[in-house]
């Protein structure tokens, strides 16, 4: 434990996949709250896919990192320093910034939570901003209804262990996909999914198999094969929900922001009726949290829901860490636990 | 005029683009109404692209005409006899069924028309399915808002100039597509569209020209090469309606009842979170006719709604009228005057 700001910034923009050389780690003095902020000893960093898009300089829904500036992210820790009313040194809150040991953020984007509710990196997993992204994805978009059939992509990732355990909440059949026997078979047993697709295998195969009666739902996390493999399964009627495609993120950066082969064939959107809708949170999700954390914290008291974390020590193996993530090399939602 | 009832029939399914060796020509009996229904003297057959799929046997969301059957389709005429309460020789009817001289039908599916109201070919179009295409796939999937900006493929077509008449009224910038320069001529004057672009031209240039803000809503007639010149010009929160691919309809069967080309690359949807949505008209339009029918004829009564019509003359020539449709002969809507 030291007095500085260990802070991790962009150093240069990543081509493909980015290289520990893309980052740069630096000790810089802490900062002191304005008024209106607080202080926060972060104690965990998120490590989320989306952060690959704001290394990049394309155009996109929000504004890239400026070269030598702090990685963005999400934090949880506790307050050390407030000028701002109704948070005090001591409080436990999420809603810390970037990819640093401190940050100084205004009250009104910071949530407090009672540490005796659940750990608090599940704030930045089920119960925060990947949590409640499964849970307007699927509020807004997919729409499951019981006895439906739900495919989940990435179904151990952060996103998509959330999105199976409300799917199985609301009485459908659901099938995740996931890469490696450890991940499906903890997908089965430990999330409770009906079954779990291996896409390193056949994919047709696998799918003919789990759900010989079609899809109604694909939660789409990853674009590329397992997409052109789960597309024309689809029922009539069937739902897309695009939150990622995590194949294409390391593309070297193309006029679209990320490059990437043709997709499928949409001449089947007419005849079945389908529907394809991709979402950010960001755009009509934190206004909802409260009703979302209260029904996360009821299923998880319920022993409905559970989740896994895969933790990094220390916030100098962040870059490397975010490396794998994008790799898939993560079990479970991944986070920082901030030295 | 002859008592026979001329008919065309499904003679064989048709390899690719359909020939008039996949029809046959009959007379048979005129047929006899059963208790409560009525029996029709076609005036006006409406001939459709959705009728190519009907030629296939691939599965699709409705049943193929059998070998041997009447070809379907909707057509309006005169009630001849009535074994139905509420209709009487003399009413003037819309909902007869097939390519053919006389139909029998069930009274509840038929709509008595007041021929001072529009002319009856007009129930077949602008009053008729198409119609009610345009309106419930813009009210339901294109949500056009003031000052958004509308492209509409096949912009000529029986669908697509009504969607962009009404894409006009709600106040939006319309952009038509059609092919060569008459039809997009009567686009822009016409029905009032602010410019029409010539797809065998040079897409990308003309809808840089014509829209270089973006795309709010696309409704997609065609698929195809305009398909992918329009896709990646979408503003965030873009709609695309998919109402039709006629481009692929005469692909030769593949797994997927129309084969055709890979699509665009999906990334886009997530970042700019875009809708892409496919309807038919019978799933959920019938019900909302009433309404329809109402506010259509209040904007043709304004002036704020007119339709072109290509009418080809009698039923032996309805084969050769469809074959055009399908490779974009027809300039309107394509009606056949049945003799």
């Amino acid at each position: 434990m030291t007095n500085a700001n260990l802070q991790v910034l962009l150093r240069r923009r990543p081509k493909g996949a980015p290289v520990p050389e893309d980052f740069e780690i630096v000790e810089t003095a802490v900062p002191e709250p304005r008024e209106g902020e607080v202080l926060i000893r972060h104690q965990y960093l998120s490590l989320d896919p989306y952060m690959r898009g704001r290394m990049a300089e394309a155009k996109s829904y929000a504004k890239p990192v400026e070269l030598g500036a702090v990685m963005e992210g999400r934090a949880a820790g506790e307050v050390v320093a407030s000028k701002a009313p109704g948070f005090a040194p001591g409080d436990i809150v999420a809603g810390g910034y970037g990819w640093q040991r401190y940050s100084c953020v205004k009250a009104a984007g910071l949530i407090k939570v009672d540490p005796k509710e659940a750990p608090l990196s599940a704030n930045l997993g089920v119960l925060g901003m990947p949590g409640l992204t499964a849970w307007v994805g699927l509020e807004d978009i997919g729409m499951p209804k019981s006895g439906e059939t739900v495919v989940v992509s990435a179904a151990s990732g952060a996103v998509g262990q959330v999105v199976g355990q409300i799917a199985k909440i609301k009485g459908c059949k659901v099938i995740g996909i996931a890469g490696g026997p450890k991940k499906c078979q903890y997908v089965t047993e430990e999330l409770g999914f009906d079954a779990c697709i291996d896409h390193r295998g056949d994919l047709d195969a696998q799918l003919d198999a789990a759900c010989p009666e079609g899809i109604d739902v694909y939660w789409e996390n990853v674009g590329g094969p397992v997409q052109a493999a789960v597309f024309p399964r689809f029922r009539d009627f069937g739902r897309m929900v695009m939150c990622g495609v995590i194949s294409q993120y390391n593309s070297v950066e193309g006029a679209d922001s990320f490059g990437g082969a043709p997709g499928p064939n949409l001449g089947a959107v007419v005849r079945k009726r389908l529907r394809i809708e991709g979402f950010i949170v960001s755009d009509k999700g934190w206004p909802r949290y409260g009703q979302f954390r209260k029904e996360m914290l009821g299923w998880m008291a319920d022993g409905r829901m559970t989740w896994r974390e895969d933790v990094a020590e220390g916030l100098r193996n962040a870059p490397q860490a975010f490396i794998g993530l994008l790799e898939g090399k993560n079990f479970g939602k991944l986070v920082v636990k901030v030295d």
